[in-house]
């Protein structure tokens, strides 16, 4: 395992006052595992000299590249740069390339420009400039000791600009790595980490030493990942792969996909690949089902719309679902989750309906079933599924869970009646 | 600044190659910030012996509490257990209530019970053990020099009811802090962080050493943060208040709130003040703004209903826009953003509509409007406001923006006429 080795140090005050979530190391340690660089650390430090210059000084004994984001905005707690420019021995000096994108931002966007905005354009003179199409922020390549150091913004569309453009086909390029890395996953659904183990320890305990299996679980689902090191890439594919399959053909009734995807990307891959069209009535997931299926590129191509019947009376208004039966069942049933998916086929006449009701928090509901009671359904014009669930979490971890399986459920319903 | 210093590791290979985002450790922060404790670093590390005796050595240099999460899972590459066993010289030793909970959560659940199920009950002898409600993994709290090293379940619920029921509590008693911390924020609408600086920049350079000024900045908003530390907590509170009211004042047309929460928040608690009730319907944000609204507690007391009306036909269908005025104005256009909050308010009665319609990235669309552009309108019965954007980001960040700027919008609107 001599793959070249990275770190990403995250720069911010707010990240350790947990202001907000570092959605930007994932995304990084990804883009790098497809090039076989390994991510060894992750650090999040605070706007401190002195945090910046000792996590330097302590991640450059083991990373061959340390990547670096935030610090850069115009504002005073933004320090990285002169921290660094001091670092690496530089002064700051003005980029007329960087100066005249920086210029021309604010006439584009009809706004004047601060002298605040001007110092963007300065960088260290011991650095190499990476340009950010998407804002005024440059970044900034130091390379010491045969080591690359990367400051880049912390602004996620911004950074993974200046990756994707820049860094990640500089990176391909330089370090070929002599070892292949190979990521190959199986997406269950249903059955808990222990029980999966239990079903393949033999198939685990068999793997060589150059064969890695992890557990990832989420409420409902586990995805289980191999990760291979090794010199020829084909025959370790083929070697991972058949290990994949022999640990699918043990758990077979819980595979959902072996694509490294969301489950909302491979159910809205599996509606396009069918032609299918759907409707949605979400009640107590408030929406965050077609939130997830319209976050794939092409959704428009399936999803024809969506009612979120929040309020019993949106059920007969909007859905038209009989008030009566409401009434009779109760508004978190299966007989209203099957109405609501029937109901929501008909209204748009898509190939396919789905419905979902529940109790997801204690609320001043009149309804009488148990707090994390949920009913779904999934309907077309010949057949319906519908099942009970019994979630045991707070409510924003039920909302999670109940949208989880609804995609599931929408994704057995394809594949069990092979529409 | 003599405050308790914590450090956070988190712990899994999930979480270097990009598998997961971490938001374990901003929720963490964000406790402990209240108490008064101030984090150093947070760092994220591989499932390895090596990696998790390095970081132990390392930040117990500077932290006086060093909270782990991560690798206590049932399966063979959770190795966190054993290794701080050894870590801190104890053996594994079973602990009789832990059995019996791990044996009650399997009995409840009408599960079997394996054998790697009851090793959970397996605890290290050096440790003091920490209860695990929702869960089978027992937390475990190992004090060494002076120093409380604790290691948690990565399971974001499991976590977080172990924090809440014993480990805050206990640190809150501990660790009395002789110096107090506040923080104090202003979210801000519409104005760029360069400009905002360049407002408010005397005030800025007039404030004392022990209050810092923080810009953090999203798409559309920027929320500026005051955090002081001192000895006297009331004058503390005092003087950042007054520091609070007059950056406020100087950037007034863009203040939305002192709260420190998410505008979805802001807008649910304005909602629910005014005892309004509202109904929206969204096409290019595909339900992302009503799940943002039913994140809330007690969404049900305002949030009637929600319409996503992603295809054409559906505003015709479900919203009965006319389909003469979608042919005369296109889809994506004020008249249609504007039919559809007023089309939103009629079918279910409420007190205000809300409308979005726009093209977040590139599709197989008639529209001839460029990508980007979006059209928000809200209404009651008497008055409309509405209003277009033009977006610059990509269809995810698009979308973000999106509903950011429609949450402000509903604010505005109710604000502006009082209702």
């Amino acid at each position: 395992m001599n793959n070249t080795k990275a770190v990403i140090i995250t720069i911010g005050d707010e990240l350790l006052i947990g202001q907000v979530i570092d959605t930007n190391s994932a995304w990084i340690a990804q883009q790098l595992n497809v090039l076989g660089i390994d991510i060894l650390r992750r650090v999040a430090i605070g706007d401190s000299k002195e945090s910046i210059v000792s996590a330097l000084d302590e991640e450059s004994k083991h990373a061959d590249i340390i990547l670096l984001t935030g610090g850069l905005g115009p504002t005073a707690d933004d320090i990285t740069k002169p921290v660094l420019c001091a670092y690496f021995g530089g002064k700051l000096v003005v980029d007329e390339a960087v100066l005249t994108h920086v210029k021309d931002i604010f006439t584009r966007r009809n706004r004047p420009m601060l002298e605040r905005n001007l110092k963007q354009a300065e960088v260290p003179d011991v650095c190499t400039v990476i340009p950010n199409k998407l804002g005024t922020a440059p970044g900034m390549l130091f390379e010491q000791g045969g080591k690359i150091i990367v400051s880049m913004p912390g602004v996620p569309f911004e950074m993974k600009g200046m990756m994707t453009a820049v860094l990640l086909p500089m990176f391909a390029k330089r370090f070929q790595q002599s070892n292949s890395i190979i990521h190959r996953n199986i997406l269950t659904f249903g059955e808990g980490e222990s029980f999966l183990a239990e079903k393949i320890k033999d198939i685990e305990s068999s793997l060589p030493e150059y064969i890695k299996l992890a557990y990832l679980p989420a409420p409902y689902a586990v995805r289980l990942r191999l990760t291979a090191h090794g010199k020829d890439e084909q025959a370790l594919i083929t070697e991972t792969e058949n290990f994949r399959d022999a640990l699918a053909a043990r758990v077979a009734d819980h595979v959902v996909s072996f694509d490294d995807r969301s489950l909302e990307e491979i159910v809205g891959n599996l509606l396009k690949k069918n032609k299918l069209t759907i409707c949605l009535a979400e009640s107590c997931t408030g929406g965050y089902i077609t939130h997830k299926l319209t976050q794939n590129d092409g959704a428009s191509q399936y999803l024809k719309a969506a009612v979120v019947s929040y309020a019993t009376e949106a059920k007969v208004k909007i859905l038209n679902i009989d008030a009566d039966l409401i009434k009779q069942h109760g508004v978190v049933s299966e007989a209203i989750a099957i109405a609501m998916a029937q109901s929501s086929r008909t209204i748009m006449n898509t190939d396919i309906g789905f419905g979902v009701t529940g109790i997801l928090s204690n609320s001043p509901y009149e309804d009488a079933s148990p707090v994390g009671t949920v009913f779904i359904a999934v309907a077309n014009k010949d057949k319906v599924m519908s099942k009970q669930y019994r979630l045991h979490y707070d409510r924003i971890q039920n909302k999670e869970t109940a949208a989880q399986i609804a995609l599931y459920m929408i994704w057995r319903f394809i594949t069990t009646y092979s529409i």
